[in-house]
């Protein structure tokens, strides 16, 4: 079956995307560029897209350009993405997920309110479909059938589903030492996986290697600027929510919103979200952005806490340098970076925020999967729990104040990964029946 | 906390719901009525929701009737429900799941059409929050606070997942046996589970006396009947979303929908749904509804064959004896039922659709997991699959035509038992690294 025989819906590019540019140097390349990384930078030079958003805030006026019409789940926001989709297809539902107010929670821990972005039931139960949707998208647009990534879990997930909804085939590259549970997941979906004897990142350079010399495109998200902006519907959707559609104010909107980071894209992209709709003057004030590591995982907090008060104002070439790699160690398998690959762009857009970067241990992640199981009745994995862990600490710190309102990210389903929260707690003793 | 300070929007009885009949011998209890089986069949006589449906009518006039307004998720069909709630809470994120068209696993099974309705993303997993959304709603009505159901699976996590959300306490009583994976997860989301000493059941029976002598609420759906009414909405979503909200005509509603049967309830759900909506006048045709069992687990599927064209005809005394319990051996844990207790209505409401019962082998389950995660990117539990297994055993039998349209419900997520489908899958051989 070729592409044209899968019918999709017109995809073009955003009018007013203007190309990407480098997080470090600034180097601008447009939106023809087919690299994913600066030239001059190297693979910390990640790139970043931009949009002319004078221009795009014609189109938005007032939000009414997120009306959606003919456009679909996350789609309604194609102003603010690189591509733009009108019309239907069964790869296109990913978004509109539930935003929960958790009262007896933010009771608990002393917040005004509290708010969950609660991502576990998209399709392949993570976040990370907002992303993978977009790569299919592109493809498709590219002409190309076949997408290829590294990763054994949650990116690699959500590329292996909605590439079956497409039709598109894939491969994914994963080290040798994967579980074998989560490879079998990707194989059921229909996916060639690649194996490869050698580390994460020796599968990744693979990947590249493969990508290139067969024409793959790549879904590989923490180089791939157009996926990160996928990321950006989680926050666009809360804010269009919570504002009811740019129309109501923003006096609704959190004081603060913490995001689990690993490679730094989710937390970039929300951050990046955030500052969009406030060039575009449909939000007033932007919440603080509060990236959360594990403290087995803590590569930006680290460097964050290292500078101190100078972090906010640090430029691309000293967080490279600032930003060391660690020995991960931590439950929290989706957040297990030794050197987070989208940690300039991270750095850089949590700081214009007025946020910051914190690590917890993972007995309080554990915690906070129990927490949000038993008062909220959401079962995340360690990673999606992540951002509830980081509240307390965020309190101690005083990055979070008495009266505010906070709202967190629960990125993936606790299915997913059962062993953390479900290991050693005790059973109750059988009664006997009665009748 | 009361249930007061939980803030739940009113909740109020349907003015048109006039209580219930017995399946068996038609003896009508007002809504008033706090028993859940017929006082003159016993537990064979299974209770039915019944509606004024001419009054109704005139409120949903054209399907304006269901249009949501301050209703949310599932509570926008609160015509044909017995109770009513408008506003919002987080304990109402249920409903409004995706309609996937599946073209290229219809052009496999050589159906004209083939649309999968997914309900994998619901809070809990599974289709069965259409149900446990209506127990916690009636019993805060009541002013209740305490759930209780004897189940280990998908019934029981809805219980706990929504009772969560809304505060409610729960008590589960599982068999000892019970799997302690499953156990863990009620008692994260803060269940107290009690295991009995004996087999499903005991639980059960165990579970009514404990009910009875402590006033708590149950969430045992095939005595319960205002539960089973929640899963019609599976079916009502399907209807409003392919007719337009019924401005459309019905032409593209399936000529077939199959149905996965354990004891009984969605079925015979799927099958009241579209008959009312039929009696209303909002479609001109019912779809046949078939009800697809395990092979290991087929009491009703072997009483329909046996009874051969005489099946669409029975009535309830006679279904009652002609259904016989089997030994249930089948890797599909949810439909795993040896007698399945709602089996008066859902062969009543199946033979008045035109449908019927057919079972199929395990292997055939398996298979149907393996299609519509490579061809629809949609991960199922293996009852979840079942429905689409009956595909090709309803083709041979001459109950699904050629150039027919078909709709298969997708009632479970495949990472509550994941097992089933990935064991022995063979793992390819890992490559050498290139950089």
């Amino acid at each position: 079956m070729t592409l044209g025989e899968r019918k999709f819906p017109e995809i073009r590019n955003n009018p007013h995307w203007v190309g990407c540019a480098c997080v470090v140097c600034g180097r601008h390349y447009g939106p023809d560029h087919d690299g994913f990384v600066c030239i001059d930078c190297g693979p910390g030079g990640i790139l970043d897209a931009a949009y002319d958003l004078e221009a795009a805030g014609h189109v938005i006026a007032g939000g009414a350009g997120f009306s959606g019409g003919p456009a679909t789940g996350l789609w309604r926001f194609g102003p603010l993405l690189p591509i733009q989709v009108t019309g239907d297809h069964p790869a296109w539902t990913v978004g509109n997920t539930p935003l929960l107010p958790a009262d007896r929670l933010a009771r608990h821990l002393g917040l005004k309110r509290l708010l969950l972005k609660d991502d576990t039931g998209l399709p392949s139960a993570s976040l990370k479909d907002r992303a993978a949707v977009v790569a299919i998208a592109r493809a498709v647009q590219l002409g190309l059938d076949h997408i290829a990534c590294a990763s054994t879990g949650n990116a690699a997930a959500s590329l292996a589903v909605l590439a079956a909804r497409a039709g598109l085939s894939t491969t994914i590259f994963v080290p040798k030492a994967a579980p074998k549970a989560k490879m079998a997941q990707l194989i059921l979906h229909g996916a060639t996986v690649v194996p490869v004897d050698g580390t994460y990142d020796q599968a990744f350079d693979h990947s590249l290697i493969l990508m290139k010399e067969n024409g793959w495109y790549s879904r590989n998200c923490a180089h791939n600027p157009l996926l990160v902006e996928g990321k950006k519907t989680v926050a666009l959707e809360m804010a269009l929510t919570l504002t009811d559609g740019f129309c109501a104010g923003d006096a609704a909107l959190p004081d603060v919103v913490l995001v689990p980071v690993g490679d730094g894209c989710i937390v970039s992209s929300v951050a990046k979200a955030f500052l969009e709709l406030h060039a575009l003057g449909l939000i007033r004030r932007v919440p603080r952005v509060i990236g959360v590591q594990s403290s087995g995982s803590d590569a930006l907090a680290a460097a964050w806490a290292r500078r101190g008060n100078e972090a906010l104002s640090l430029q691309g070439p000293e967080i490279l340098s600032e930003v060391v790699p660690v020995q991960p160690d931590t439950i929290a398998d989706s957040i297990s970076v030794g050197l987070p690959r989208n940690r300039v762009k991270a750095w850089k857009m949590v700081a214009s925020t007025g946020g910051g970067f914190l690590s917890v241990p993972d007995e309080t992640i554990v915690e906070a999967i129990r927490l949000l199981a038993a008062t909220a009745g959401l079962f995340a994995e360690p990673s999606g729990a992540a951002g509830l862990a980081g509240v307390v600490a965020a309190q101690e710190k005083g990055w979070i104040e008495g009266g505010e309102s906070v709202a967190v990210l629960v990125t993936g389903h606790g299915l997913k990964d059962p062993t953390p929260a479900l290991d050693g707690m005790s059973m109750p003793s059988p009664v006997s029946p009665r009748s």
